[in-house]
């Protein structure tokens, strides 16, 4: 049972109040006490739910999800995160490669959100455009509102950029703070993000890059591990050494799997496409050069069938601490001779950690809900009281 | 802020009873009093929720939503309409180019409207098709009550046919009443509802048709402009002019751009097909005949070329009353050198009104609601001050 | 008006208490007391929303919806059924032809569920597929559940497998119960469950095994009536000869349609396709053998074109019990005349039983509701009277 009056307690030493009426873009755009406020509000809602009761602040009102990517994980989370808030779901479906812009956003936008109270957006797929969409989305909301427009302003949740995976990444990190038995205890920890091997081509880079731009400001020992080539966006990385430098932890970059690996008190190894890569593949949609990204495609993947030896393996897992650290994956996993022949992990070492994955993945709804909540309620904690008080039951008894 | 008094006692004073249990196919089968008392109820709604009240009247319950055509703005505004009074939606894809009839159709309405409180339907691309389908599907939701296999009877909200576009032109009607400081201050305005060119092929004709429809009978100088053989529906031409007629308006028609302009109050320029052409058209997919279509298609566009002095241009602008009519579009425009080429209006142009169009746009969902509203609720006066003295909050304070 | 005490009284007398917690796959795993507190359950709820009294027992939470098929009936059946407790449904669209297993529907099942009470499943098209589909997603979400993973465990309903049809025939069966005027009196009624003719090959079994499954148990004379070739599962054949015994009704089989319609009081006729066939057709597909299934769907089209005399003409019903035997259909059926040349059944025979089909189906959504509330809720007949105590209404007055 998650304990609801210690969430209250964390919220009430925080200072939360610049959230209120405010978008979810990067966890670097947020102070400790912001992320800490998120952390805490998703388990006060968690422990809400636990003792079946209600969450819902919202009595209607709707929540836009806008994914230019399939998906299905992030889909059900934020409409679990809104089902919980007492917002329905509205799909807008723009279709997967149009890449809309200027006049065309700013309508649309506010053609959607009359009655919207937030609006969730994935899109990952081009180099410097999902988070520039997200930005110009937000900034037409906010203008509708100013303008008489909309009623209420729609705040905006990153649900995956081609920048950071907030809600992966703050999921991820609720995880490992109950299984490390408090933030505190993260601290000096040595995390190692690993580039792994994965048959299929073209994964974002968000999650990487939203990784040790947040394992970074927790006093962990972050090592970020990929072949040549294959490196992130050198932006974040000069934010994770920064907050590396602030936090007291430290960050650095190998091309060894195994000095990643070595000691390691937690691994997160997955696949990524080189940031590289992915500039030109954007720029070669933007002409639409259909001879180009098939050329480029062909590349990348003889390059990527290189290392193939960048697996999770249990001799891997054997180099870290005790040979017991903590393997985290954002799912679904490549697992060699199970989701194909060769991939990121071997099937024993996921297997043997399938139960904390899934608890992984269990926070991203609450997380959120929580991002949500503190974007549309000044007082947190009142908010939250009252909801306890009240106790409407969730489920009839 | 929105007066909620004012639409109430407004509509206390307008006989709205027949609304009740009824649909809503065309304004001019409507009377006066019935229009005037879905603005009211369109105001009502807005008010409370500006005040955070929640306009809940349903606890549960379905709205469908049957769009026969890709549609946005028009499924976000159901949508958010349905969640304002507490209805889930819940779409029905019977896929783009179908035309089902007769026993089908009967089928199909019973079978998803077991829940159904509303149903609201889009069906604007074959002339002499949309408003009829409607139709059957509405003979045949009543017929279920009748035959009590059906609890409730769900009515029906036009949200396109191919003869009028009511949530439309209401949703503008609303937008105008607002901007001239009420309904009667509108009686001698001068509206010219004029087609401009725009390079895409077979825009409907519901918005001209239902424009026509409607603003005749406000005491308007409508003028009705296009090139020669961009006519419309000739049945809707006399309604227009007979409704003018009642009205103490006026209606007329000419192919002068600048006629139409000339001192205008209020513009309203849109492309839309030729009627004859659409009738042809019809018959063609009827016939399932692929090579007429594309032979229609061809002459069309080269017809539609000749006219691209058609459009809203600053110099056109400049002919209105003091140089600035207020500019009216459904949305979304086809703007010179933003959207297209060359389109149906200046950049300039558009974006001086760009705030009053997102205005304009923002009554729909009120319009949708306020006409499922009193077609389910007897006394729609009570119902909305209980409403309000039960002030349920939409959103935790 | 459906009687409210009557079915709490039924219910009172009745052991439901295993299906607390637990899901619905076949009829005949559940008891004759589970069963009929399914039917019992679904009037009460329907009693109640006929008294405009809201049965909503979910304040909120999600009703999960897997359709492998195309389906609009189903479909708005269990959204309706939701809709009805309190739950809004998120789709989750797999695709139609993939076959997914192991890992990949442990992980799906649970990263889907973090939020959801009940998912319902539709999954008919492979011999041997569908039922264990279901059963693969039921222990992901119970191991789960019990893993910590999963708040709350979700249970299942079975919308259609590929060996019964179990939200159907309990529909099909309430609906002779009210006609009939009582379990009791289905004793020793005889009812044909026919093969009929319909141009469009490869109809599930779900339903002519569902039907024998299911009416065998009620003291039926039970006729399953095809064509040579056109045998269901063996497996079912040989549970319905055991219940008939155990019920005091009888089962057989023929190959002669007037032999099932003589003095029936009830007939069912509906094409399908042939078991053995359907076997070959799974493993062709599993093959990817896509020759070899153009070769089979030939052959098996060719083999259907000889019976198109298994039809539900008129001079069939006249063998009826008096010439007035009740036809049932789970829709859509293929008219004579109407959606194809020659089909199942006579126009003038759909045609004068079109209002009790339509209530026949009305019963599925409260069918689905009853299966959700009974393993939902320990004390069902308790939570109900709650219900009617409280007597919020569904719809304000």
């Amino acid at each position: 049972m998650t304990d609801f009056n210690k969430s209250i307690e964390t919220l009430q030493g925080l200072d939360v109040s610049k959230m209120y009426g405010e978008d979810f873009f990067l966890t670097w755009e947020k102070s400790d006490d912001e992320l800490k406020g998120v952390w805490a509000v998703a388990d006060a809602l968690r422990a809400l739910r636990e003792r079946n009761i209600s969450t819902k602040v919202f009595d209607s009102g709707l929540g836009i999800s806008l994914f230019r990517d399939n998906s299905t994980r992030t889909r059900f989370s934020f409409a679990s995160a809104c089902n919980l808030l007492g917002l329905e779901v509205q799909d807008l479906d723009e279709g997967k490669s149009q890449i809309a812009h200027g006049e065309t956003v700013r309508e649309t936008a506010n053609m959607i959100s009359f009655m919207a109270d937030v609006i969730g957006i994935r899109d990952d797929m081009y180099i410097g455009k999902g988070n520039t969409y997200m930005h110009e989305v937000s900034d037409a909301v906010k203008e509708g509102h100013e303008d008489g427009v909309l009623e209420q302003r729609p705040t905006l949740v990153n649900l995956q950029c081609d920048i950071d995976h907030p809600t992966q990444i703050m999921a991820d990190t609720a995880h490992i703070i109950r299984e490390f038995g408090g933030l505190e205890n993260l601290k000096g920890k040595k995390i190692a993000m690993t580039w792994a091997y994965s048959p299929s081509y073209g994964k974002p880079l968000s999650v990487p890059q939203g990784a040790i731009g947040l394992f970074t400001r927790l006093g962990m020992e972050v090592v970020l591990a990929h072949p040549e080539g294959y490196e992130v966006m050198p932006e974040v990385e000069e934010i994770a050494k920064k907050q590396a430098e602030a936090s007291g932890g430290s960050f650095r970059r190998t091309n060894d799997m195994k000095d990643a690996f070595k000691d390691a008190d937690i691994v997160y190894p997955k696949s990524w496409a080189p940031f590289g890569a992915m500039e030109k593949r954007t720029k070669l949609y933007g002409d639409n050069d259909q001879e180009g990204i098939e050329a480029l495609e062909k590349v990348l993947l003889e390059e990527n069938g290189k290392y193939k030896d960048w697996a999770c393996t249990e001799e891997m897992m054997s180099l870290t601490k005790d040979g017991k650290a903590l393997y985290l994956h954002c799912l679904p996993a490549d697992i060699t001779g199970v989701s194909c022949d060769e991939g990121e992990v071997d099937a024993t070492v996921f297997d043997r950690y399938r139960i904390p994955l899934y608890k992984e993945a269990s926070y991203k709804p609450y997380v959120i809900a929580a991002m949500i909540f503190l974007s549309k309620f000044k007082n947190p904690v009142e908010t939250l009281k009252e909801l306890e008080r009240k106790g409407t039951e969730r489920v009839q008894p």
